[in-house]
C-alpha cells in the first residue's frame, strides 16, 4: 500500500479509550494510535521497551521513582522491566509501538481488549 | 533518565541536513530526528523496514511504483527490500526509527556521516 498514514484521521475513526488501533507494521512491531483518558493501571513489560509519543493532550507517565510529563511532540521510552502507569489529563492521543501481539498490560489476564482497525 | 524527550527542542540543536540524531533507544532500534532538504539518494535496506513520521514540512517518498506524499502527522513504513528516495520540499523535519547501527543508505560505502547527539 503506497498511501500516507494520517494519524489524526486514524484517531477520528474511533472514540473508545485504552483500545489501541494498529496503523502500520514495522520490524515485527505494531505501530498504534490510542486515545487515553484518566489513569490506566500499573504494569510492566518483561520483554519489551514501551514507546510513547504524545500527539495531543498531556500524559503523566508515572514511574515508581518519578513522573514524566509529556505534551504534544514529546516522547519517552519506558525500558523493559520498569513498572509504569500512564495517566491522561483529559483526552490524550498517543502513538505507541510494541512488538506485535504484546498484551497492553504486559499480562494477558489483565489486558484490555485490543481492537485492530 | 526520566525526562520527556522534546522532538522540537532536539531539532533546534542542529542545522545540518541528512544527519540524523539519536534521541532514544527502543528494542535495539535508534529513534532519531533528522532535517531534510531536497532529494536524498535512492537506497534500499535489505534487513529492515524504514519508518518515517513527518513532524514539519512535506516529504515526497518516491518508490519505484509511485510516490507517497507525507505532511505533518503523517507516516509511512517502507518495507525492507523496497527501493526508495526521500525528497524534501523545502526544509522537512522527520522522526525515523532504524535498528541501531544501520547505515543511512543501507550501504556503508555510501552512507552519510551520522552524528549522534
Amino acid at each position: 500500500m503506497t498511501t500516507a498514514i494520517d494519524l489524526s484521521e486514524k484517531l477520528k475513526a474511533f472514540s473508545d479509550t485504552f483500545a489501541p488501533r494498529t496503523v502500520a507494521q514495522f520490524n515485527g512491531h505494531d505501530v498504534m494510535v490510542v486515545k487515553a483518558e484518566g489513569p490506566f493501571i500499573w504494569h510492566t513489560y518483561d520483554d519489551t521497551d514501551d514507546f510513547f509519543l504524545v500527539l495531543k493532550g498531556t500524559l503523566d507517565l508515572e514511574l515508581r521513582d518519578g513522573t514524566v510529563t509529556l505534551g504534544p511532540g514529546q516522547m519517552f521510552v519506558v525500558p523493559k522491566g520498569v513498572e509504569h502507569r500512564p495517566v491522561a489529563r483529559g483526552e490524550v492521543h498517543l502513538l505507541l509501538i510494541e512488538p506485535t501481539g504484546t498484551p497492553n498490560t504486559g499480562d494477558v489476564s489483565t489486558a484490555s481488549r485490543r481492537q485492530l482497525g
